[in-house]
């Protein structure tokens, strides 16, 4: 019962094997091989157009690197005051941009809406005392598990279009989003006004491959030096390349987040019927079940791993209680039934008990 | 016959096995797992002592982290003016480093020696004009496929200590210059004043794996920091520590090295026969002929792949002439008597035919 | 009735003579002149110990120099939420850092306190998802015209430590907050914990003169360096310590603050009297009061200028109204009585029609 | 007899009584004054157009701010080997720039050449080894003296245009090159394919006046952010626009630096009279004779103050033999004759009695 990331697993048997079939024999290095070039035609294939792919090793690298795309040094991001690149990446993204600042803002789940940009922009005091903002970086889904509907994407994006603003989406469960959303990637994406994404493979069923995938050409100038420049170009690329190409092949990405998210649902309907409350709806492969401190005690005496969660952006009418806490419980490709259903079963005879 | 790197292979099939053990079932992410710590009580073993290792996934990150631990932003790190980091990282240095400068010193074969440091600092203005030289950054072995005799490396460092300077080691092909040294690997480091290294593995028969090792704990406060705001704290960390564990295991990093140096010197040897000069002698897996053109496009022409190369730090009685370049020969663990066979006689039989 | 900054006059007298007589002849350049070391000599017995003192050009330059002192590039450095150097340094502070994150706490009147530095970090997760606290900046007075008690500084120094923080005095308005503390320049800085300070003497009648003083030799390393690569090494300093010895002499300091302060206090007194809270109790030379929007417009109607303020850090017992805003006052050693009677008058007449 | 520099005056009598004028009453701040307005309705005269001015505080600020407004961070940027951006300022404009490079190229008297770039770009390796080129940095004069003629602007520009690159000039001594030159302004800048400048007034008079002058409007975005992050946004800045405004009044920098260069002039026919080569000709303020270190102790003895200099930038046909040494004298508007004549006797003096 280890909910604690989806990055606690391995590579799925399809992804390692493609990535044993890349290793054999010789291949141009930094990314001039054939499996690059693959994953080219296929990303273009799945969002409906050309784009730039930049594979890199971790997600932090990716988002860090979209937010120096979208911003100069001397320029602020707006993203949500609890989202992952101002949170949880040591200030990579600052590092990246050159000592540019990240602006958080409030959001129900996570999210950035019109209005609160639109505050924000109404409070700047003007001349130059203030950074100048120049993007906008959403997580699609958030650290909540939330997802931002196609309209809800296209109205934030206009916004921020207004305001002279690039869109970084932060992909890191992009593909659970996307079986979440059950719409087209260009939708979500490009065809929703997002300049840049850092697409994510490493939670879902690869060993370590996230990419930046470039919609806007206006971001992609110099972009190569940038990502040479902080480490992220790979001598022997292919073995990411590789990676992604199976992902992409017969569209492998879909089976493995739609079973992470359907273990998530399972686990979220079996807790509700515990008579549970969650933090925030189901929508990816995350379930945040507001607990008892007791609860939580006695799952992790069962050995149920897993994390506690902020509550800081709950909405309205979701309250922690006393003695209650928000767990946050992740699945992933490999969550087999027995883990989720040992889950439900403790925490149903727990609280039935009381 | 490609011998224009040794980043253009895959793994090793011992590594390749133990990555694809390493696979299965769930790890704690971010360095918390077993591979982890067993690699760290190998290298314990090799060195002689407790050592600090920080995996990460390219040697540019690892040289460029390395240089941001030795010299704080406002200095300068010392290093051979056609070294790796100052020539062929895109800056990266420099950007690890928050725009501390790079100063690029003469030296044959690639090295720095006591004299050109000394001089160095005897030019020195003093007053603030200068950023303040915190480090030197050296290549064991060079770009030109040297390597700096231990006692060399004690005399070096002590002329480093004595400015108060912190020493670090390029070590991209560690491997290759331990066996040509066929010393201690204890004694090409800490033994003779290197502070911090940088570990290549990628070069010698890993897919993706390369480390930082600090042997001065004054280098290492804050090291973990340092490392995730540059993106490369792996969440599936294990996957690198594992070719690390595969390399280390029972020395097979020394029949990897061994292979490679082996066929380089077979090279050699087949070319000088030939009646070429070599720019540098050859001592670890690279060899650096002097060729007419002629050779060079017929050598090509005849599917053979390798580089140019730069003659500024040639020994001086070493010349290239009119209508001659130096050629840049890389072997590797799987190069193969074959290709080295042929590309003998190919040049052989031309030079002979002139 | 030109209330919007300190920063509007030109030099007192004194200053203006001083700079006038050091002009003339030849003096060495970058420091090395006596009128630097006669302001050591006097800074030394205002604060009763040598100190290290370091002449720049702006409050946003010394600001942003000290944070980059006691904080590395992946660290972190905890400030008030609205203090200058986060709202109004257009991201000076993370610029010098480079990259560093500054870390915006709440509270009243522009203060942190012990309670919520000590919140902040029992919060933090641990591990390396956040950049390491550093050190602390608190303004004294604040933006809100606040002044720390001497109490108050060490019970927050003295948290500071158990955290192991440095601690940054922004001190703009440092000589109007002496002044209103009525105490020794030593217990106001490094007696109760400050390790390092913005002097300014721009807003107390210098034209141009900031210096970062050094308390704990610990942050004074390099700093010369970190200075000059900053372009704030002045080839004729002496004009720029000029205007500090002259500040310091006969205590002129004193005069010219507590002139500001004094004409502030009458512009409190007279706006109560007038029936107008205060957002914040008057302390320095800054007034606050909580006014009707139409008296804001009928104030500037008749020539008064000033700026509005920001509610957030009110007081618990203070609310702006519907309808109602918070301006600030500031006055300077050049605030004529005419200009505070007009202004109260112009209040209280406006206030009784209604 | 002081030639160490020509910062080691005060302000000319006409500059110092604009600044006491401008000292009294209120002013706006941060530049929002009529004497910064005036001093750009005089530099478009001067210029022959309109320029965006940002005054700044020391040369090292305006030099580093025009290195990063010409090149990104992942760029790099051309100057010569011995240029005042590479050696003399630690490290500013690669902290401005955020690590960006600097490349030091050698030649004759400090001056870059299209052919020293020429030659550049034909050995760069393509790919991402290298940081891309962004922009070229002279000096006008140069650190030895030298001023590049309009035709050599020329050519020195098209050949940077023919690479994309942006021009920046370092005008420390613009005032004393444009008197040698006896051009128009707009001549030796922007007609001649100056992007952006770095305008020296420090050195002709002036207490502390520099600032950049933009003429290519690609190049002024976000320009005032820039500034104001680097802490060069001063808040009483018209007492900068006051010096520069009366620079400019009637031509006051001509006299200025028609003396200074005169009196170069004559220390340098008088010494060569006594049998002096000089290093490099005459064209400035500057003098660079090559003397027996005898005659250099003699001078100091003798109370002449004045610095050594590097011989790497000589022309071929001058040399400094065994037991000589480069001197280099400055001279200002307020050199007068006395110290000449004296510093010329004493020269020949002891050159004729050996």
């Amino acid at each position: 019962m280890n909910f604690t990331s989806d990055n606690i697993t391995g590579a799925s048997p399809e992804i390692l094997a493609a990535l044993i079939a890349a290793n054999s024999g010789h291949a141009a290095s930094y990314g001039a091989d054939p499996w690059t070039s693959r994953v080219e035609a296929q990303l273009a294939g799945l969002f409906g157009r050309a784009v730039e792919i930049f594979p890199v090793t971790t997600g932090t690298a990716a988002n860090a690197l979209c937010c120096a795309a979208i911003c100069p040094p001397w320029g602020a991001v707006i993203t949500h005051q609890e989202s992952h690149v101002i949170d949880d990446e040591c200030g990579a993204p600052e590092f990246f941009m050159g000592g540019a600042k990240l602006i958080g803002l409030p959001g129900v789940g996570g999210k950035l809406t019109p209005e609160t940009i639109e505050a924000h922009f109404a409070a700047e005091p003007g001349g130059t005392r203030r950074a100048p903002i120049k993007g906008i970086s959403i997580a699609q889904g958030t650290e909540f598990g939330q997802v931002y509907s196609v309209a809800e994407l296209k109205a934030l994006t206009a916004k921020a279009r207004e305001h002279g603003l690039f869109v970084h989406m932060d992909g890191a469960r992009f593909w659970n989003a996307l079986v979440s959303l059950k719409c087209d990637a260009a939708e979500m994406t490009w065809a929703s006004g997002v300049d840049i994404l850092s697409l994510g493979g490493t939670k879902n069923g690869c060993l370590l491959a996230e990419a930046v995938v470039i919609f806007n050409p206006a971001l992609s100038e110099d972009f190569r030096f940038k990502r040479k420049r902080s480490g992220q170009t790979l001598s022997k690329q292919r073995l990411i390349s590789a990676q992604f190409e199976a992902l992409l092949t017969n569209r492998h990405w879909e089976g493995l987040a739609a079973h992470a998210n359907a273990q998530a649902e399972k686990l979220a309907s079996g807790l509700k019927k515990s008579g549970l409350t969650l933090g925030w709806d189901r929508q990816i492969n995350e379930v945040f079940p507001i607990m008892p401190m007791a609860l939580i005690t006695h799952l992790k005496a069962q050995g149920a791993q897993f994390h506690d969660w902020s509550e800081i952006s709950l909405p309205p009418d979701r309250k922690v209680g006393e003695g209650e806490v928000i767990a946050r419980l992740v699945t992933s490709f490999l969550t087999e039934d027995r883990e989720v259903d040992q889950f439900v079963a403790l925490s149903r005879d727990f609280l039935s008990q009381r």
